[in-house]
């Protein structure tokens, strides 16, 4: 943590490379969205009238209708589709997790399965569990601790990393692959604690993967509250068993889109400069903060150079990606076709941490990052303090062979793991202010690059 | 704002004046809240088994007994109640307002009676409206237009303002003393716009005063949805009358209580650092972010001195003022009893402005401010970084004559607006690692000022 400070505060006395007619657009950028977005609105209908939307769901080509007449409506010179064949994962029945006791009976516990899992057959499976942290706990078992068993993997979030995805990206690695490993060493099925940033009733979804080759088993995540009452059970019922029902399966691949509006630039049109979030979320909740504000914000940020009469150097693109969260479908396709098509990237920005209060970027490229260091003192009142070294974002990750600098857009942390992935992840759960103050720092950001270039 | 940002990035680089050491401990009251603090569920029983506590209600006495076995279950050196006679007002029967149209019938608005504020009498006051932005455009009006109306107050608040606290400050005197301005002219009532930093249907009572010798006359609050409604039915109805009743009245003062918990310093015993919050809350919601959150975690900061084993050189109190919405009382007696005792208070911290993600402090004394900036970089890990010019708090400030250095806790502000003196201000508004965070920033700062001095 000590370098990160560091770096902020040397950066931001870089010499200052702006004019005071700058602060005076990035003024005019924050009052435009302060008084005048529509975004809160905007977002109120992709979440409250269309709701989640899986890739390959009904309500995914809801929300790609949408947001492609929402960009028409705001009169961005092109609007249009880019076809994409996208997963498409369905959840079937609720799923069922519950304990088996001998000496205390059944309980069930709060559940939801892993996206992309294979279901458990119509009649569950029946198991005993082991407990383990990580990995390296879990092959020092061996074959024969784990095999017919059900593999529950129990590493919290560390709670002392101020900056939670942070403590997200240290123990996401369970519930992404766990599967895999546990299969390996013969298990049947796996349980996984929620990536939850407290302890509370509320499970968490979200992607697993496969490995060609491995045995595809079930996973499933259990709320972290459960977690600990499953793993405090266990210690003292070693031979409890678990009984797991899920009758989630991937179907076929469909068509879908993902949606591009742009403002084409004025002195070097050929030259792209994106903003983007992921149009999908999961089937749970309303996908809020992950990603709908994301993607209402990058619209909004082309609404607002139109508004005022901002004329962008470069070709400003709002993209919403499709398949973020169970296959990056999207995000591959709007790579594969600015190469196919040679439409030079120079910036991606990528706004997929949520919406709350903007506190800064994350900014891949070492000289990218002093330079927009160089201007802090712009963003400072805006309570803007952060520019720090880190990656965009997924869906823009596949651009970074074509030579695009990323940024990922990185507003204030501490809520974003309560709702992620759940049920709670609604509308209510945004703050008006905080998605508007999150496109004008993006619009002031991009405003400011393509000025002064990359 | 552009004089904010300069200092901020001004005083980041006064020279360091701390230790390897300090960093440590810095990081160990962090690792301490994030990961054993009980504020949480204290907060969750103050807010949720207590619940809403106006002064001399029982709710109120409840929550200063819950305090104070609180701070005695933690073991602090002292734990006290000082008694202080506080207002007491009740709201009454549930608040009507209507809008009465000769063309468009009766239609209700969302209304709550304002704190402090006279009923209207049984019968209710109906009354043609007068909408005014502001006190020069009420007088410039004269007795004339004003006389036997209701005086409708309905300037928003400044969007534009970063801070919300700045626009709030910018509109509320329109609540505070709109009834005496209003009754000056002869009006009947007064009807106020929510200070809510959104257009939603949600009333904010929130206390106003009267003005000896000027004739007292009820105030209430709508809606900002319903004072647009208002407004402009009355552009195209101007002959509209409108119905207030109100059966709220100022009650004969109640015995209450400040609760008071201190450490005992190790070197200078006699000189006094004061942490504290307000421990009433309106009559509605539950008083969760104002001000529960603030009292919580004033006790928890010294909990976490002992947890930790920090010894501080200064006495530490934790004060639970009594009386701040509507009377300031706690904080005069609170006051008024440290200069009879002749205890010597060097510092006194409040944190009144909800309990959301920690953004910094306001120090109102130039030269501390300057000292305290010199730590940022210590702060910078937790994402802490405004360090301003600011007063310290309300309840804090009848210290000031008595050389006492005053610090206004700064949490993020965009959400504060949306639920202060509103049913939505509940503990599920509260996020358990921002109380947290807030806890250890104002531990941190006060490990810093105890070893370093004033």
């Amino acid at each position: 943590m000590k370098s990160f400070a560091t770096l902020v505060f040397v950066f931001s006395f870089a010499l200052p490379a702006f004019s005071q007619a700058d602060e005076d657009v990035l003024k005019s950028i924050y009052d435009e969205a302060l008084t005048n977005s529509p975004a809160y609105e905007d977002l109120r209908y992709l979440t409250k009238e269309i709701g989640h939307r899986l890739a390959g769901s009904p309500q995914a080509a809801a929300a790609v209708e949408y947001t492609r007449q929402l960009m028409e409506k705001y009169g961005f010179d092109t609007v249009y589709l880019q076809p994409v064949m996208v997963a498409h994962w369905v959840r079937g029945e609720q799923e069922q997790l519950r304990m088996v006791s001998s000496f205390s009976g059944t309980q069930a516990l709060s559940v939801t399965a892993l996206g992309n899992s294979v279901g458990t057959g119509d009649s569950g499976i029946l198991a005993k569990v082991v407990e383990v942290q990580n990995f390296e706990e879990l092959r020092a078992l061996g074959n024969k601790k784990v095999e017919g068993k059900i593999v529950f993997f129990n590493r919290p979030l560390d709670y002392t990393k101020i900056n939670t995805f942070r403590a997200y990206g240290g123990a996401v690695n369970q519930r992404g692959s766990g599967v895999i490993e546990a299969s390996k060493l013969g298990a049947l099925a796996v349980v996984v604690r929620s990536m939850a940033s407290q302890v509370d009733d509320v499970p968490h979804t979200g992607a697993l993967h496969y490995e060609d080759g491995v045995t595809k088993i079930p996973g499933v995540a259990v709320s972290t509250q459960d977690a600990d009452l499953l793993s405090n059970t266990l210690k003292s019922d070693p031979e409890l068993k678990v009984f797991v029902r899920t009758t989630c399966k991937m179907e076929k691949m469909e068509p879908s889109f993902n949606v591009i509006g742009q403002l084409t630039g004025s002195e070097k049109p050929d030259e792209y400069m994106v903003v983007g979030g992921h149009l999908d979320s999961w089937d749970v909740g309303e996908g809020a903060q992950d990603d709908g504000g994301g993607c209402i914000q990058s619209i909004d940020v082309l609404r607002t150079f139109k508004a005022l009469g901002l004329k962008p150097k470069h070709s400003l693109r709002a993209v919403m990606f499709i398949n973020e969260e169970n296959g990056g479908k999207g995000g591959k396709k709007y790579a594969e076709e600015a190469l196919t098509n040679g439409e030079k990237h120079i910036l991606a920005i990528e706004s997929d941490r949520g919406v709350f209060t903007p506190r800064g970027f994350t900014v891949q490229d070492p000289d990218l990052l002093t330079k927009i260091s160089g201007w802090a003192s712009l963003f400072a009142p805006y309570e803007i303090y952060e520019f720090i070294p880190g990656g965009g974002g997924s869906d823009i990750n596949p651009l970074k062979n074509q030579n695009t600098k990323m940024i990922g857009f990185l507003p204030d942390s501490q809520r974003y793991f309560t709702l992620h992935h759940t049920d709670a992840d609604v509308f209510e759960a945004v703050n008006k202010r905080e998605l508007e103050m999150g496109t004008a720092t993006m619009a002031a950001l991009i405003y400011l690059l393509d000025k002064y270039g990359l």
